[in-house]
């Protein structure tokens, strides 16, 4: 702890203080874990296996100016969501959280207070949801450091051999259901992006949970692992990129076609009122807007006890079935003027 | 396999294609070992758990500017090297890789023929130390797809409970030592940087090793393990920021000090070669300069016997002795002209 820098000014930058003092100052902030047998500061992070069970990986990047505004998103919130995306990919597998690597790419010009802020925002989210951060890497962000902002976080997480979900064992005549709302998250970011402009949405109150949605994103990590666990799901996957992508992925990973009701989306009421007040159409934007870090899933009727049994134990988490798998390999959105096709979901580089 | 794009001429960038069709072009290469539950595609890789073992995570990060020069790094020396320097750090912990992810941040420009070399360079090297690629992620450099090209890797591997490696194991008494040739790297940097504006210099054979040596590093996996297997190691770690920085390192998560003899030093012959003709001190420039993915490890002396048995395992891998721990904490690099201070090794932000 020698090298933590003695004040914290909020004009120190990043670039002012050394790598090794920058990794003092967040191996300072980490718990350990019994089942940690090597923690953060090593050559690398040692822990103990789980007897039993499977093992998942993912690797999930937010990257400034991709997928967060340093205008509109505090680092709390770009900390609490880097974490956030890589916990739904867990939760989309039915795996339980246990441990995580944040990999940062700093701009020299980053101010200190905002690097702390953003473990502000990461690490309650953590330790909500039993992710330890057990190591990580820091470097500089381009020869001149001036790239941009990144957090990369590794999540690992376990979960029951019979327990695990995927995208592909979705059969036709099952049911199609998601988690919570969805379009709030959507809303929000354009709620942020116009109140740059305009100071009166920055603060209209009604579009609070909308930005919050989007800002910091609640992983349905408990959905996630009770749908496993009760084996009350074929198929999984999270709405990172919209519930049209999601739908796709399923449909295709599972060789099966997915027709949902417009009618029966769980639309978040703020968000339906903005679509309304603007004469958009808020179902094509809730099913293409990404960050909805809700859960779609399919399910077998026959099984509905087992879901039940899941419903119960979320309590206030809606489940809502919006659908049905069909054998024709379709994707087919059900509206009352008629049957339309599926809006695209998000994908850089494109 | 639908998503690759027809043609792969050597002028279509990045940029042009769907971040789909880049990742269906990686996974058309990725091999699926037996253990793989669910491979990459899904939210996240499952794998199956190894019975009764230490399971080690790392992760490291290569940015263009930062970690290579892409006007001499070759495309398949960037991705040999993004795995190499966390299989490396699985090695300094005793640890026999078993996955790894990659997480790719790409400005819209780079070719993708490019990031096929890239792959190239990292699957081969991967098969070779049994690190299976099981996942990934993509994401374009900034807003402006202009940032810089990032090549983070996480690593995965296992260990026996009693046979892990850590950097605080050294005890007063106990020998230093070196896996390899050291300063090798540092002169190939230098090199392949002054062959940039003199030719001869690019094209001097004499120097072929050394810049092999800092574009292509050979991780110490085999040696890392067997010294973690025959218990012959009491502390380790790379020397990927050179071997001041290690023995600094492993000296201060032992509470111990080191005093290094300059004479036993393992310089590479061509390395010393080519700081004579500079009149530039090669120890100094040795000891300082990283990229030397060689292991810096402490041995009791009474356990000689367990080294032996390392040594004829690794048959030809050099293994020398270079020094001594103290029980006073302090830094000595012995001299035939006296004891010097430490030089310093390298770090981000200073």
């Amino acid at each position: 702890m020698t090298g933590l820098p003695p004040a914290t000014a909020a004009t120190t930058s990043v670039g002012d203080v050394g790598e090794r003092a920058l990794i003092a100052r967040i191996l300072a902030r980490l718990a350990r874990p019994s089942w940690l047998v090597v923690p953060a500061g090593d050559d690398a992070a040692v822990m103990e296996a789980e007897p039993r069970v499977l093992e998942v990986l993912t690797t999930d990047a937010l990257v400034d100016g991709v997928h967060f505004d340093r205008r509109f998103c505090p680092p709390e919130a770009i900390g609490h969501k880097a974490l956030a995306v890589n916990l739904s990919d867990l939760a989309a597998m039915g795996a339980s959280p246990r441990a995580a690597l944040l990999s940062l790419v700093l701009p020299d010009a980053l101010l200190l207070s905002d690097l702390d802020r953003m473990l502000d925002g990461l690490l309650p989210l953590a330790a909500r949801h039993g992710a330890s951060l057990i190591g990580g890497n820091i470097t500089r962000a381009g020869a001149d450091g001036r790239g941009p902002l990144i957090l990369d976080v590794t999540a690992f997480g376990t979960v029951g051999r019979r327990c695990v979900l995927t995208r592909s064992g979705a059969r036709a005549g099952d049911d199609v259901y998601v988690t919570g709302l969805i379009g709030s998250a959507g809303v929000g970011l354009a709620a942020l992006q116009a109140g740059l402009e305009h100071a009166a949405l920055a603060t209209d109150t009604a579009l609070d949970a909308c930005r919050d949605r989007y800002l910091q994103p609640d992983p349905r990590v408990r959905a996630g692992v009770l749908l496993g666990r009760n084996r009350a799901a074929t198929a999984a996957m999270d709405l990172s990129d919209g519930l049209a992508d999601a739908a796709r992925q399923v449909a295709a990973a599972s060789r099966v076609g997915i027709t949902l009701d417009a009618d029966a989306l769980p639309l978040d009421a703020a968000a339906r009122a903005w679509h309304a007040s603007r004469g958009t159409d808020a179902v094509t934007a809730a099913m293409s807007a990404g960050d909805d870090y809700e859960l779609l899933f399919t399910a077998r009727p026959s099984l509905q006890g087992r879901l039940r049994g899941v419903r119960r134990l979320l309590g206030d988490l809606p489940i809502t079935k919006v659908g049905v798998v069909t054998r024709k390999q379709e994707l087919r959105l059900r509206t009352p003027e008629g049957d339309r096709p599926f809006p695209s979901g998000y994908e850089h580089f494109n």
